[in-house]
């Protein structure tokens, strides 16, 4: 079969570098060029085998790629997707630049596979989205879209994150010594940016509900688990139902009978959900369990999800379950 | 100076260990036996240094303590602080038998130190908290006791735990294969039996709140972290003033200026809280972060703590801050 | 295609799971039953992703197999080996029980596929080698076949391995909280059982020369490293020169030009060489660094490289590299 | 009691903070000043509790100590060794720059405590030793001092460090996400710089040995292992005999009847040992196993030990044993 060559820039982060062992890994996309400005001239070892080296981001040929992927780092990405677009490549951005209620998304679809779909099809440029609120959204929106959740109510979000979510940077707080047999929250008091994404597609649903929303470092490499505690509007007699309707014949949506672990999503394209009633409590509260690998199905695992669905492939092509 | 002998029932476990690591380095406490069925006649290393000989619990010589600390599992406690108290010796029972909320707590203190200080001072048989509530009880009660927390509203609890808050049981689930680059809740749906004593103090205080409360296994031998999330009457300047007032001159309480790291407590009998205010939410909520070292103020130095008071002695003894 | 029924005996292991996940994914095997006798009638998540459902081994229809691994323990597998083969189906033994210098090993090929391939193909039975034996095996082989070594010389190897090659099994040793920050040497004074292997191995090849094995247990999940330091009869000029004449066109060995990492072969069927002078020594000698998964070439992986063989199919096939 | 003032340059660094944590802690020391030129004017949290906040390195104080330490970077340290010399300070200086076979130490006293204590006693300067040097001298010394070695032989050592041996660093190298799940060898091929001093110590004692060192990265915040073979000149009978006569009555040396494990040493000034016979070798090799916390024996715990020796007080004062 005829391979199509794509390339992607900032590929020597976390995200970028499974981006491209995805790829390495494809049965039709092609890596034609991985670009790195502080590792330019160097190689890196991909995820579960394979090496790439990367050029410096300015040589990048991007007219010899049919589609970007740009893992470049959250406000230098944006000039560059318009480069990309320039030469005729369609671009999957993975930072923030131009995602749903950051300002420079008009008519850019947000790219949660599962809730935009039409859109991401033929898209030029598609937003992948954060990790954090891939994970949030995908056990929230079945609830807010069947107006099962009291209006008006606050829903309680503690979500916990492995630390290459941080990304790929010599930070002092990400150190080994300074992680391990640690936990902490950090972006509290609902000030973390991806809230902007997940309040953009609550308000999107028409749910009247606020988000609080604490994110803690876990002191693994890979692995997002939101609980997320949801008032109801009335008693859930079927607690797992709303996943069922709306996900139940979603290729990389696992809808479990007990809680998600991180494990279990390690190295895996697919989103994990559990919801179980509350006892003992005077409003009807539903627990959602939802458990993504913060560089697959929050990162690298969707932007190809995309490419495939841009490029007419299918959805699914080289993608890990 | 003369030394108090005391004995420790159930001590090969991680809180018993940990309760013979404190003794023997504390300047007035003598431990004349250290008893463990299964391990009985084996020796065990001490966290920090140190060893010590395992009898069998049914040789324990109970007469020879002035103050036995019994670490027994859950169920097979109760018994052996009566026969303790048979011998006239003073009990700290770190099960959950005599918990309050639990059946069997008539007229005996529950020992969350800084809550009910005069009732341990110069009690027979003091029951130890949970590490679980008592992280939770401290960073809830100066809001509850203070009425500003929203009647009738759920408060939202998080809480993430290491491993040695399960106990040293040869559990398939708490292998290191098994726990290591994972993160799980358990215990869901309000199901976890820390409850009990959590609602007994909650009702003591007179609030009218609802508890939701998810734990979490950590990939960390120590430590938990309590995120809370708390709907209040009104709206509060001083986001730190409750537990300032009710707990200001504690000494084994700090009131952080950020959200408290699990390292930060670790093998140090303090609990230490933070407080912040939640923004863009209709309802004022504020968001409660505590955290303790499972084994030490969840546990073994909580015991120590209430041994202190029991026996007339300066309740900081021999206790790492 | 026609698919090739295999089963699994105790396949609820580490191993056991590990040779499920890569039938499940192989594009020929067929996975037609899998044995557990304790957990029999549970299901288990295979790492990677997928479900097994485990039969009790004695209701195992081995005649439904034309090959059958047995991840059996340790004595148990031998007589399981002989009921397989009664029902005419092939076997791969992840045990020590049929391993060359073991015994009962007559006739059955060791497993180690890039130095026993011709008898493997074909064979009947093979018994799959020791993760221990299969590191350092690859990485001494070259230099003793090559004459290399100084006659009469004690080989050091030290060697760590994570805890998944312990086993599936409730020691308290093995609980996370025993693990974690942790590093330590066990079977020390050349008292593991995998040295009869090694030894059986360099004898074949008429090497004179001692063995000294120290294995120690690391803090993580998976992988092996092996540091082996070897006085030679000669200084050699070029360090890799053995491995890459030797190994050069194998499709599992990586030669590396810096030493290997663990993390590098995690869940990839290889394992990866790399050698280097010494400086400041009077003997010359070489240090030599090989590392594999010690479930994937350590235990599954290997097997399935052999039943590949011996199903006279392409020996990659379903093999993550 | 009199409290003497000490200061620490470079304080902000692992090593450093865990001299000033055990200043803090000390009965007779008082931490006067802090100094860290990148931190200057910030706080940090020591381990085991307690903070203390940075002045700028060319603001201290250096007239106001009778003693400092400094745990500048090596390279840096020198020249703050002689600016704290010509206040009438002594010094403890905890970098490579003044250290035995490192060019300038000339009359400064290696501060290997157990082994130059005369030396040390009343010095103005020392040279504390680096955590592998350490490690290694310690369990080597009695062997080679007693003539117990196989002369002209070579010495086998593979040591493990975790990984705050290697500093408090923005490295991408020492990343929570690099180091978890992985264990590599480093600086191999004997280029490690202590060797330098592991080699001064080996020639004054007059041993002629060789030595072969390859120190390797745990996923541990803390902890060196070290795994050494030893040619012995004839068997001998009593494995631990050497180190009994040498190190029996050391207060700061256990010896120990089983292997030592990182986390038994961890957070204490000690270093522990122990030697077993090595079977089915014709060389009588003993195999000897040293122990210790990199940031209290092979650091600030020396540090102590060597400026209490340095100030006529009790060596052990201040030091968790």
């Amino acid at each position: 079969m005829h391979k199509i060559p794509v390339g992607v820039l900032g590929a020597s982060g976390y995200a970028g570098r499974e981006v491209c062992a995805l790829i390495q890994r494809h049965p039709v996309l092609d890596l034609v060029f991985a670009s790195a400005n502080t590792q330019a001239g160097e190689s890196a070892e991909l995820p579960g085998g394979g090496t790439v080296t990367f050029i410096a981001t300015d040589a990048a040929p991007l007219n010899s790629a049919r589609l970007v992927f740009s893992a470049l780092p959250h406000g230098a990405s944006q000039s560059w997707v318009e480069r990309a677009r320039a030469t005729g490549a369609r671009v999957v951005d993975l930072s923030t630049d131009l995602r749903i209620g950051n300002g420079a998304s008009d008519g850019i679809p947000y790219g949660l596979t599962e809730v935009r779909r039409d859109a991401i099809r033929g898209a030029d440029v598609v937003a992948n989205p954060g990790c954090y609120a891939t994970t949030v959204l995908m056990g929230l929106l079945p609830l807010l879209e069947q107006r099962l959740v009291q209006p008006g109510a606050a829903i309680h979000i503690a979500a916990a994150s492995g630390v290459t979510g941080a990304g790929f940077a010599p930070r002092l707080d990400l150190l080994f010594g300074e992680v391990t047999e640690n936990f902490r929250a950090y972006g509290v008091g609902n000030t973390h940016r991806h809230l902007k994404e997940m309040r953009a597609l609550v308000r999107e649903v028409g749910a009247d509900v606020d988000l609080i929303f604490t994110p803690h470092l876990l002191p693994t490499a890979r692995g997002i688990l939101a609980t997320m505690t949801v008032p109801l509007a009335a008693p859930i007699a079927d607690a797992m139902a709303p996943w069922r309707s709306r996900f139940g014949s979603e290729p990389f949506v696992e809808l479990a009978s007990t809680p998600p672990e991180t494990r279990h999503v390690a190295h895996r394209n697919v989103v994990r959900i559990h919801a179980t009633r509350v006892a003992d409590v005077r409003v009807p509260t539903l627990l959602v369990f939802s458990a993504i690998d913060n560089l697959m199905k929050g990162a690298a695992g969707q932007a190809v999800q995309n490419a495939n669905l841009m490029l007419g492939l299918d959805e699914t092509l080289g993608l890990p379950r």
